[in-house]
């Protein structure tokens, strides 16, 4: 174990999963695409798309709930709710308030404030968050991530359209003791604001606005991606940010359980696999019946590990992926 | 000094106020109110607009290299970037990306994210990255609160437009050494979600969205305050946190050189004069030439209270405030 290694552990996880699955043939239809089409070009075969009375807060009360009951913990253990997502539930206040009201603590007093690094959010989170334990600035955080990415999709993007899924991931962190073998190895993050026009939602915030001098079009709040200047950005950058990463840490890919990378879709998968020699055992592939879940996708994968057992205490895991930004984020961990 | 002292200091502090000052009969007139109204309701004489070309990461850019400079540190010194802001330049991605782009850094691969707790962000993000500091993630840290309330302010709800300023604050933090004075000795932040309902914009997000099942209407991507409420519930709140703050660092209120607290209103920062016993000669008042600049308003003050050599190296300092949400924050430094 590295020298630098945090003394803070995962010590729960839960997921939800809003309404029905929708299958590719549903998605076919409704992007009005030939049989086959959405299956070809993105392999999720299902994705689940929040309700008129889903919001982003109350599929993330679920996974926050779950979340604590795996670690065997209730509420008022937690120090801190961490809202980590890539979108928001309303411009103001920040989600994590609508978190703790969704999950009946609105008198708690506990702490509640959000970290946004777009797709990334949820591993900036737990990067900045075990900071914070480690310091004993706080023992339990609860890191949530909730994403409804279907009420802005622009459907006339059919290739972008048809990757996304909405969902909730949480997650518990809390300090591991001495004997532990739990700890956070390394971490980094890396942003090139060139890739900014690659991934954006243009309005919503100050910048275009209803009253504002740039006065936004319904489009603009609409999410827009040009995929192959960010998988060009992604692959030249990425071997060289994990050696990195690796090499501070004193680690080897062949030293990892798990490898959980962010879901963005089966082709920046199988590029990260690729270029980064990550092998089919390692791979966490949730993306065929989950979609991309922009914030929630990392802690999903995590979560989905754990449950299945793919991973015991003491294996070591990375988390990495790309993000609008464009953000490349690694964390290494041994669970 | 207290044994959980944060040897973290700032390093070096920047502002900047958009365009010309425009006065408080300039605002009896756009708010169509009796002349003097403004000033004896508000108690601010000047505010700034941004115009048609100021954008925050604009702002955030001016103020970040102020603060850069009064650090006699380069761009390339910084580990990370967080921008800790109540308002978001756009959806997506987040903002600090746009202001590492505004700083023309965006090849510099720094990370860049946000750190969101409504006008206490500057406040979070302080508290948050000081740990990252203090665990030697990073050395040198750049916050940017940069906040452009005009855009959505309501015009018909005359008692909060005639509040707000729009502005941007940047503050270098880094290690301080072990001779340093310098120091975090305490903090503190509690949410209280009751408090939501009371200071929202309500689109914007995924919840009230043009294509969603509560359609946005254009008056819900306005600021929308219930002062009163707010005003109560901090009255009844701020004593209690406060005195466990400082008795928790083992500090009294007579012991800070400066109390620089969040100038939500000339009300609210008269209220915690009162009920939290600060001096004339402690309190940092710059509500009338700057307006409420949500989450700019603290390290705005606290760049004020250094510009102005009203604190030297060592003294001790409170940041105190309340946010939407309804959040209680304060922070005790040694600067």
């Amino acid at each position: 174990m590295s020298t630098n290694t945090r003394k803070v552990k995962i010590v729960g996880t839960g997921k939800y999963l809003p309404g029905q699955p929708i299958s590719d043939s549903e998605m076919d239809e409704r992007l009005g695409v030939a049989p086959g089409w959405t299956r070809r070009m993105t392999d999720v075969s299902f994705r689940h798309f929040a309700g008129a009375d889903d919001t982003a807060s109350a599929m993330g009360a679920k996974a926050a709930f779950e979340a604590l009951k795996a670690a065997n913990l209730q509420f008022s253990d937690l120090d801190c709710l961490v809202s980590a997502s890539g979108t928001k539930e309303q411009a103001l206040p920040c989600s994590a308030v609508f978190i703790q009201r969704a999950m009946g603590m609105e008198q708690s007093g506990v702490p509640a404030f959000d970290i946004d690094s777009t797709c990334l959010s949820f591993l900036a989170a737990l990067d900045a968050m075990s900071c914070m334990i480690a310091t004993g600035r706080y023992k339990y955080v609860l890191i949530v991530s909730s994403e409804i990415a279907s009420v802005g999709m622009d459907w006339r993007n059919k290739e972008s359209a048809a990757l996304f899924g909405d969902g909730a991931a949480a997650v518990v962190i809390g300090p591991s003791g001495d004997g532990d073998p739990s700890g956070i190895i390394g971490a980094s993050l890396r942003t090139f604001g060139t890739g900014a026009p690659y991934s954006e939602i243009r309005a919503g915030g100050t910048k275009r606005h209803p009253r504002g001098p740039l006065p936004a079009q319904p489009e603009d709040y609409l999410f827009q991606m040009d995929g192959p200047a960010i998988f060009k950005m992604a692959s030249r950058l990425l071997p060289a940010f994990t050696d990195e990463l690796l090499k501070a840490a004193g680690t080897r890919m062949s030293d990892f359980k798990a490898v959980i990378p962010h879901q963005g879709s089966a082709m920046a998968v199988r590029l990260m696999r690729k270029k980064l020699d990550i092998s089919e055992q390692q791979l966490v592939y949730i993306t065929p019946d989950h979609g991309n879940t922009i914030a929630a996708s990392i802690p999903m994968g995590l979560h989905e590990t754990i449950r299945t057992s793919r991973i015991g205490r003491g294996d070591r895991v990375l988390l990495i992926g790309t993000a609008a930004g464009l953000t490349l984020g690694g964390l290494i961990l041994d669970y």
